[in-house]
């Protein structure tokens, strides 16, 4: 991981300025630079590089040559300064799966499963929370903090830990207990806010203000979208530079869709791949504020309430939304809801026939595949990759309402027998 | 994954002989041959392999040349005989992570986790069921089954599922919710056995012969120590063929310590690394067979009860102990207990202090290794490998046990300080 020397500074592509995704104005990337002067927390900013230089850098020549198996072998267009910040975590690099079977059944030329469960802490969230870590330490700053439904949560305190930060952590009361378990195992200060994630979102912000901690909120901190980039260009790349038609991904905060658009637009502009991905993003029945903006052609999205199965995109308030209307409508993708029936269904369909286990928010965008699929919305024609977005082991309990009872048997094999002819007389 | 021509045949180095551990009797490696004809369920079987063959294509050179950033880099010393049988779950090479933390406060040279619950269902079993599933395909099998506490079982569902293989797996009925869950998403047949892990692998045993299944339970078939055996050979190839003088792992049935000491022992006999690491098995002091038979220096293993919080590996009968007491004897490495506090508190000391979080039998090894490393019982000068069997989402309520509380606030700043100034008081 990383690369010789501690403090490369001359031969990568530094971040040059962050750019307000709404009006455009520039800022340097100072510590203490979260959002847009004239735009409020609306105004979340673009990092953008000196691609002149990052060109010379980052080459199909220079990547094949790159033993370096993690999200880091990108390094020279993301936004870490010191190579000694990194966090000593493997994240990304993630498996990409043909799935022939799925492909055919629901008609597409070709699907893909991009399994992000399988970082570190079990979540995409991973990519963001090692740039958000090393930019901390970039920053000489000793404590992190975020607010998150879980994943980024439980992400950030195992990268903190690792890298001897503090981590305070603001979670909804009801996140679900293998997530606040597994922030208290990393040692983390966990605040259980007694409301919904937009509450602990507020009190996180406040919190941070008043104790000057690094803020890791993925759609406030610029850098963060940085370290979600990097699964779009993994998927590039894991396909030989040729990208699929379409992408789907859950959507909540907005941050995933736009980190996977900001990793396309970076690979455009390298000139490594020849066409954007129509980004596809998938929103639970009850918390869509983003759908709804899309399919009602709104410039900005009305924040409403949220209530789904899928805790990690259980977000009426999505903070990064500018970016994630701009990531489907500059892509000429689209967004689309499914209910939690249809998450949960999707959950035991993508394990069987994959063997990808994925937790609720992890499976919705295959569930949007589906569905989208199924309503004939996707041409035959079409290349698809799916991002599963996190481990079905963070949320045993949802699973278990995904699937059927176990059979019960004494240790007898004329028992079991009889078990197994009963079985198969029933279906 | 997987090579270029679907047969290969003449250019690998086919499994020769299966060669009793006991008794040195030899067989063909046939479908339905388990175990040793002379020597019962206690004659497991050894897979040798044309060595002369093998030197020549697993090289330093090959390998280093080798972008197959899995288990399967080493197919050439793998029984499977057909590529297209190989699953396509991306298995092994995970992390190998040096942590100079935790090797100043214990007082050794070099400290190295391997975090094998980087698996894709999160174990280490994962190695062995992907070798089990391609060798049932082999065989032309349709049905695999296997007794587990809990990790063999979800590994086995995962890769049967995404072969199209039917699965059948017996667990005792105290299986850890999340890993019954697990083999139930997967859409395994589950049977919950009435009784302990000896009862269940009795009932899948005879369940197998009576419907002639293929057998995946590891201590009985030969080939799926093949499988765990790679993560020794990670282990050696990550530490540039300089192996560590001492490797701890947890110990229940007797196949992970007899991995490993197959792994390196056929790097030996490749030429690959040039002495053999003090295999350490660590044991949870309510079972722990392994330990007593190595301490009172006993040639057979006398079964007894099991009772641990760590049920991966509660066995109190492990069918694979001759494997076991030869891997810790041959390799002049030793069996230690740790009670299942010390596995408790090693939960967060791992995760805080490396990022790697892990179930309990999963830290076992750990545990091991701080007790010994505390009793001075380790050279200041040894390199030491840890391996973690086991991801730590794979049982949360274990986990919680060896954590506190979180704080519970409500969404507003001043209660929040109170709360944060109080806590620092309490301090």
């Amino acid at each position: 991981m990383g690369t010789d020397s501690l403090l490369r500074g001359e031969d990568m592509a530094r971040p040059e300025i962050l750019k307000c995704v709404l009006c455009g104005r520039e800022y340097a990337p100072e510590h203490g630079r979260y959002v847009c002067d004239s735009c409020g927390l609306d105004g979340t900013l673009d990092v953008l590089y000196d691609m002149h230089e990052a060109k010379k850098l980052v080459t199909k020549d220079s990547l094949s040559l790159c033993r370096d198996m993690s999200m880091w072998r990108y390094r020279d267009i993301m936004p870490v300064l010191n190579d000694a910040n990194i966090p000593a975590l493997s994240v990304g690099w993630t498996p990409l799966y043909e799935n022939k079977w799925l492909a055919s059944k629901y008609g597409v030329r070709k699907l893909y499963i991009k399994d992000d469960g399988r970082n570190p802490t079990a979540s995409l969230k991973d990519r963001a929370s090692a740039v958000g870590v090393a930019k901390a330490l970039d920053f000489g700053q000793k404590t992190v903090a975020c607010a998150s439904t879980g994943n980024a949560a439980s992400s950030l305190s195992g990268f903190a830990a690792v890298m001897g930060l503090d981590s305070y952590i603001f979670v909804p009361e009801k996140a679900p207990a293998a997530k606040v378990t597994q922030l208290l195992v990393y040692g983390a200060n966990v605040v259980l806010v007694k409301g919904d994630y937009a509450k602990a979102f507020d009190l996180a912000t406040a919190a941070i203000e008043k104790f000057g901690w690094y803020n890791r909120n993925c759609a406030i901190n610029p850098f963060l979208v940085e370290g979600k980039k990097t699964c779009a260009m993994e998927i590039a790349e894991q396909l030989n530079w040729e990208v699929p038609d379409r992408v789907f991904i859950s959507v909540g905060d907005g941050c995933c869709v736009g980190g996977l658009y900001k990793g396309f637009r970076d690979l455009l502009e390298l000139g490594l791949i020849d066409k954007m991905p129509k980004i596809t993003g998938v929103q639970a029945e009850g918390s869509s504020p983003i759908y709804k903006a899309i399919t009602e052609n709104s410039e900005r999205v009305r924040f409403g309430p949220a209530d789904t199965i899928a805790d990690s995109i259980s977000v009426g308030a999505p903070r990064n939304w500018a970016k994630a209307l701009r990531a489907i409508r500059a892509s000429e993708g689209t967004a689309v809801t499914v209910t939690d029936d249809e998450i949960l269904s999707a959950i035991p369909e993508l394990a069987r026939s994959s063997g990808v286990f994925g937790e609720p928010a992890g499976v919705t965008g295959f569930a949007g595949f589906r569905k989208m699929a199924l309503a004939g919305e996707i041409a035959p024609d079409e290349t698809v990759t799916v991002v599963v977005t996190g481990n079905g082991l963070k949320d045993i309990e949802s699973a278990k309402r995904s699937v059927g009872q176990a059979l019960s048997c004494a240790p007898d094999i004329d028992e079991f027998s009889r078990l197994i002819d009963q079985r198969r007389t029933d279906k």
